[in-house]
């Protein structure tokens, strides 16, 4: 007997129906934004990530030599991949380009809950706009996403701020500061006590005073203060930029589910603009759920024209817990409109039966394993078929059949020429 | 610029949206026929694939050492990976167990049309009977997949055969055959000059004679004579089984799809029992489209209870060449039911109409990038908008929108009540 690998699920077909319907709920937002599907690799060249230097991600990756001899990886974000899909045709794409996907991804990383090895997320993508619009159409379909599935401003909330806000900030030290270093630090800042978040900015370069400033400044989040303590464009532009983006995601529908939050940096280094990160209100779910941005920067990195670009990335695992939590989560169960049950030798007539059905756009099973009537009803109980249809050979020498309500266990008789006939979609409540 | 990895291919949105239709309607079939999806993992340790021997599969394994010491591969097909889920579960699970799945799978093999690196399937497999019935659905299901795709039997063909056949007859031989050998050798025939072929009969131990002979019974394909050639058990009960399978298949609707091929042996050592592949009717596609059958002891030497098995995986590369060439391929392009063009400062406006038409279930887009009216028409043009509704200050002044027909590009103005107000869908149509 095999095991399956740590950190890989297998999806057994009730919680499969669960995360299909969430799935197709959340992609069906996406279509109706205009955003459009596109197909990726699982394996990139692992230059892809190596070439950029402190990226978390490194030490996670799936890396190895295929039998060619190139220095490839399972891919652990999309980000890249689409990057180099957009430089790839940067010519003939209309701009502005609206991709999304769903697909698997992998990170060596350790697991626990709503964290596995292999990982599904939905990326949605903007390519070509540095406008505020831009970044509030992403905040905005991440908001439709959500409440499209059941979720309300009363389990979720995006946290919003901007990179250049911290790192002008920074900047604006009389200090040899780490702009980076100290992003990271905030953005680890909710993982750790205060003297540890002190010291890591302290590393990055503040003294121990500008790091208790620092944060005071930053935890307290009023803007107007921040632009009045950096006193530089870089800031003053950064703040007028999150706050177009928020008046644009008032006119889109989205503002109510945003709170500006400094704190909120995001740990990849290729953001440049606005960030935000969900997160449940209940606090159940305390790590962030996702998160997203604008990264203006990285289709030129990839070797293409300057290009904005804004994006998202829901992770499906711990979308289901906020999900599960807030009661919205679909049952994991599977379902079945019709079950024909064959008594005697009545294949031809069940089997009849049952394509009639299927044409029809039902869920329909017949018996394939040679079944008694019992262990048919047992089965047909199993897969939690709403109708059996009885088909046994007396009844169809009287042409009629039998349905049966599975949920009361009441039954009766009809003739075979209205059963399905004109009905749409027959049970057992049109036969009495 | 970063190069994607040969045999891996990435899908712009037209190409994208045609797969898409493709995936969906197949996967539809199948939850009419009541396969359940479940979800699977992409790594999976090496051994399911390398504890079995004489398998080509596993000099084409993407395998390596993970971070973890784990001897794993990037999953080259799914059978082992559904029969392990069987195994671990086998007693919690109502018979028959129908599942299904379109996911990736990678294969370091030779790239061609129709064949890559990475490669789309969807899987079907029943697991608990051991009825012709079983097989007969399969078939069946095969079946209604393609021409619920367009394709009929004028475009396509089920070659059906059952493996004890040709291992019965090398068994009736007075020679030490490799059995195995020689079904590769049949397996491989079609690919062969006579004289290789039986060459290769030769080294799994007949003669000369004996091979010709074969041969010529083999492609004859007349069961009786296969019979009464053999005069065993087994080759007499394995005719039975498949003439029992396409006594179904007809019940089902698939008989009209299945020609007897005794030379379909499908390469893979597993299977047991009726074996089937489909090809192109017109031989424009000349190698074998997709290939299923019977593996009955595979959940056995997985370590499970002797539990029997059916199943089928279309390829989706193969498949979209057959149905390019049946024209039946959908169109490679996006569709969009509106754009909403914004003229002056009406952001507001346009994105409430938005939000309501995108509410009604369609496909919308609007301005994100700041453009002038020419630039917006120019992209609703190449997102196929089929109507642009244009909210233009002075309009909107007079409570009206302007309703544009891209087909034609006729436009009218319409009270801002009436659009989108009552109609479902509303188009130039409705207003003139």
């Amino acid at each position: 007997m095999y095991d399956r690998i740590k950190g890989f699920r297998d999806f057994y077909p009730g919680e499969m129906a669960a995360r299909r319907e969430t799935t197709d709920s959340i992609e069906d937002t996406a279509r109706r934004y205009g955003f459009r599907e596109i197909g990726t690799p699982a394996l990139e060249r692992a230059e892809l990530w190596t070439d950029k230097s402190g990226d978390d991600i490194v030490d996670e990756l799936y890396a190895f030599e295929d039998q060619g001899g190139r220095h490839v990886t399972l891919t652990p974000e999309l980000t890249p991949t689409v990057a180099r899909m957009v430089v790839a045709k940067q010519q003939e794409l209309s701009k502005p380009i609206k991709w999304f996907s769903t697909r698997p991804f992998w990170r060596y990383e350790q697991v626990q809950q709503g964290r596995q090895r292999e990982f599904y997320q939905t990326n949605v993508d903007i390519f070509g706009s540095s406008e505020p619009e831009a970044d509030a159409e992403i905040l905005a379909w991440a908001a439709d996403a959500l409440t499209d599935l059941g979720l309300t401003g009363e389990h979720f909330e995006f946290r919003i701020s901007h990179r250049d806000i911290l790192g002008g900030l920074f900047e604006s030290y009389d200090a040899d500061v780490d702009v980076e270093a100290g992003i990271r630090a905030v953005d680890k800042s909710g993982k750790l006590s205060t003297p540890e978040y002190h010291d890591l900015l302290a590393d990055a370069g503040l003294t121990y005073d500008q790091a208790v400033e620092f944060d005071e400044l930053v935890s307290a989040g009023d803007l107007e203060d921040v632009v009045s303590f950096a006193e530089t464009d870089r800031v003053a532009d950064a703040v007028a930029n999150l706050q177009a983006v928020l008046e644009a995601a008032e006119d889109f529908g989205a503002r109510e589910y945003c709170t500006i939050s400094l704190e909120t940096a995001r740990g990849l280094d290729y953001y440049t603009g606005v960030v935000f990160e969900c997160f449940d209100s209940a606090g159940e779910v305390s790590r962030s759920i996702f998160g997203g941005g604008r990264y203006d920067d990285l289709i030129e990195q990839f070797g293409g024209q300057p290009t904005p670009a804004v994006g998202v990335a829901p992770g499906h695992a711990t979308l289901s817990l906020l999900c599960q939590r807030a009661g919205v989560w679909p049952e994991e169960t599977v379902t079945t409109d019709y079950y024909v049950l064959q008594v005697g030798d009545t294949r031809p007539e069940a089997a009849q039966l049952t394509r009639t059905l299927r044409k029809r756009g039902h869920v329909v099973e017949t018996d394939i394993a040679g079944r008694s009537f019992g262990s048919q009803l047992t089965y047909a109980d199993s897969i939690n078929a709403e109708t059996v249809v009885i088909a046994g050979e007396q009844d169809l020498a009287n042409d009629e059949v039998t349905i049966k309500d599975m949920e009361s266990g009441e039954q009766t008789q009809v003739p075979l020429e209205t059963f399905p006939g004109e009905y749409e979609r027959p049970t057992f409540d049109d036969f009495v």
